[in-house]
């Protein structure tokens, strides 16, 4: 899989417009683990690390920020603005998030449950992981 | 199961806050379905409806709205206005959300996907299979 900005279902009212998510549909995976970022300061970065075998989407459900993502060979940054898109991030990319905009609310729809065996925190690691011949670039 | 206000886990930063949901943990059902309603004018109303089967969790990801439940024997109105505090709605409740503040977002997992048949979109109907005796109430 590849990292992947996705647009999302809209329905469109005057009463307010709603988006939705259906597993295995819009995003390739089941969702185990909803959480939120939120009460951010303007300006703020989160992020820095990468996960072994979770799969992410990312959506600015409230404001604006950015990701950037890095597979190990190069790095790209998606800013994050509609609540109707959505950022997929397979395993093993790196992810940072900022530029945060006051008031920004990040939801993401996450494929496991919260294992801290999962992650990794040192770039350091991550680049000796990633830095092989041959490897498939995802972003 | 009965209509539940709950508190969820709330990682205090100062980089931002963050809150987590796990499925069959801190709510009581699989998650199949996100879906969120945003772009609401202030002061809107949605909802007027109930499902046979479906539950749902309920949180105000930004701004505020009330939500009034009615299980067909009493109603009850709940303000929503903190990301770490959700609504579960089991089924059979009749539910109206109403009071948006301009900018909210509601954020809403869902146990099912998308069924037009699980929807009663008519309060009287609702009431005829509610309206029964030994009735118990959920809100």
């Amino acid at each position: 899989s590849t990292c992947k900005l996705m647009d999302l279902p809209k329905i469109t009212d005057i009463r307010g417009n709603l988006t939705f998510i259906e597993q295995n549909i819009h995003i390739p995976f089941k969702i185990k683990r909803v959480y939120f970022l939120y009460d951010i300061p303007g300006g703020e970065s989160r992020g820095g690390h990468a996960h072994k075998n979770l799969e992410q989407f990312i959506i600015a459900a409230s404001g604006s920020f950015d990701v950037i993502l890095d597979d190990g060979v190069k790095t790209k940054r998606h800013h994050l603005n509609r609540c109707y898109h959505g950022l997929y991030v397979p395993k093993m990319v790196w992810r940072e998030l900022n530029n945060f905009s006051s008031g920004s609310v990040c939801l993401v729809l996450a494929s496991e449950p919260f294992e801290e065996e999962d992650y990794i925190r040192s770039y350091s690691e991550f680049k000796k992981i990633t830095n092989k011949p041959l490897l498939k670039q995802v972003i």
